[in-house]
């Protein structure tokens, strides 16, 4: 089965997970800059984040999927498993937003990244097996610097704002931290990659 | 025709249909592990449910329509009258959680997975009935397990709850049990259809 | 400029537009079956009605643009003011249901069905015009008595709605007949159509 | 990396846009046609307005990415920046109507339209930078009149309606004014592009 259905369908869902997050936005009751930035200004800003994160996802599923020719049943099921994670965003979003980052809150936020992180590792071990010794996809991962540092990441906030300091700001700052930091780290380009597929791409 | 357009309809149909299930969920007042699970852990369930069924249709129609060449009216009315039930999903779902599983809301969640399929079987025998006697989605249908075995449960479902026990959870149970046993058997491959289709493949 | 890309947009608004009309619909605070009837019974019927009209105008745009190679700015515009028009239907229909059949909101319903006609005909006109003498959109559409049919039946509606028995249903009963009789006359195959159709694939 | 899965993105994220601004419109309580004018009435028209910009804008990024064959990561990451600003489109109008015109919605409304715009030629600059030398965008841009002329017109409406009579109507009106002429200039065909356009269309 070829791939183009999939990516459709994807693409698809992550559109609207992008999008839908505005929703979540609460229109000032008043109409002066200051009911904006109280009301709105923080959930702005995790916006941003939550759709950053949605971004980078969509990115890298649009990389992994360019090395992919056919696929199988299992594919699609661990597709569906990260469109769930990433789906979960609006809520956990939302949830941290209300809250004005009390801990749980910016835990179960951690947890919904990492969840994501760990699915779309699934899916790209998946996918790996099924292409065989000779995966394309094994060889654009190579070491997988960047996947293989963004969990830990995820833990150390999420553990940082379980304890240090619940009453105060210092356990969720580290947590928010965390998440902004891997973020960033995945917006820097990858040339590694680009460079295996280039490679890829010539010899097609 | 072509198939291509009708199937981005559709993909983006479906998409929408998996993600607006997740404004629903109600995000916790409270700021606690406990408020969560309280709020949003069974309809977490629900929404999870929900998602893997319509993915489980999405999954079935991409395959059905790799199988079909030309279609005519027939097909997009039967088609969009499939997409109208699955439409449906948010509303039934969200009632079943509101109500916490009272019986009369599960027996309509059971109804629209039982009205899904039934529009899903008159799609593949208007297909069938327009590609005649040689038709490959008959063949790849074959004598179709799966398709002939969740209406009966479905049925099931709703019959006990609606009579066993409407004052105590029995009845409900066995509906929802019968609601996942479903879906997880969907979500188990299906081999034969795949060798038809490699057949046909081959073929082509 | 080739037509795939306005083909895919509109796919996605029309998709967006069939699907959010559910989130319309209210969930019933009790949870008995007369809950359900009296709460969403007649939403769910008015939702079936527009999601039959949004389907209708997907199967006919779809037909449509088959016959069309390439596009100018024009067209871009006509397509985006039937969109505008399609994606007034959420709530007009939420107005219609919200008052239960007032005839107000019944004749604003079919003013936007009206409005989608006009803006239909003004976009198939402006297709015409650019495809030339030799057009085979004017071929397929021909005389078109689908088209000229449906606007004085909305006007009917329409005018029944605003001007028979206020007090009373009669009016408002002939509007929602004209409506509900324009989307079943569009819903029956439409031979002529699909013969020319044919006729230009064979020689293209 | 070719441009078509990054086109069907955006065109999801397009549409979506597009079509939940009509959530934002409030049905009104009433039944009569007076409680729609002054319920929904002003919503209506800046509905309009919000609807036509993100179609202004899913145009030109329809024309450019005509022009692109190949993208690299800046690209990407320009896309996601001009989609994030579009995305606030349903939040801005929805607090402009809220407030029924108050100055700081205004202003914001307009700091919008200017984000979006500073978001688009960085977006057109990135691409021309990739493209190199012999960029055909750059010659299909041009001089770029409306391009150049519409972040003064935006600013303009923004000074105006920070600074002109905050107690009445005047600034706000010079605001509007400057963001309705600046959209009535886009729909505006523009010749220029087209020629350039055809030209590189014949040489390819």
């Amino acid at each position: 089965m070829r791939t183009s259905r999939l990516e459709a369908f994807s693409d698809g869902v992550l559109a609207i997970i992008i999008t839908i997050m505005v929703l979540e936005l609460k229109v000032p009751a008043g109409h002066r800059l200051t009911d904006l930035v109280h009301t709105t200004g923080v959930g702005l800003l995790t916006y941003l984040l939550s759709f950053v994160y949605v971004g980078i996802y969509w990115n890298n599923h649009h990389h992994m999927f360019h090395l992919v020719r056919r696929i199988r049943g299992g594919v699609l099921w661990a597709n569906l498993a990260l469109l769930f994670c990433l789906s979960l965003f609006p809520f956990t979003t939302a949830w941290m937003n209300d809250s004005r980052f009390e801990p749980t809150p910016v835990v179960i936020y951690g947890v919904n990244l990492l969840s994501a992180a760990v699915a779309y590792f699934v899916l790209q071990t998946v996918i790996i097996r099924q292409q065989g010794p000779e995966s394309p996809l094994r060889q654009a991962v190579g070491i997988d610097v960047k996947g293989k540092i963004s969990p830990p990441f995820y833990l150390a906030g999420i553990l940082s704002a379980l304890m240090i300091d619940r009453s105060g700001w210092a356990g969720v700052g580290i947590a928010l931290a965390c998440y902004v930091g891997v973020a960033i780290m995945w917006i820097i380009p990858d040339r590694r990659i680009d460079r295996v597929f280039r490679q890829y791409e010539a010899q097609d």
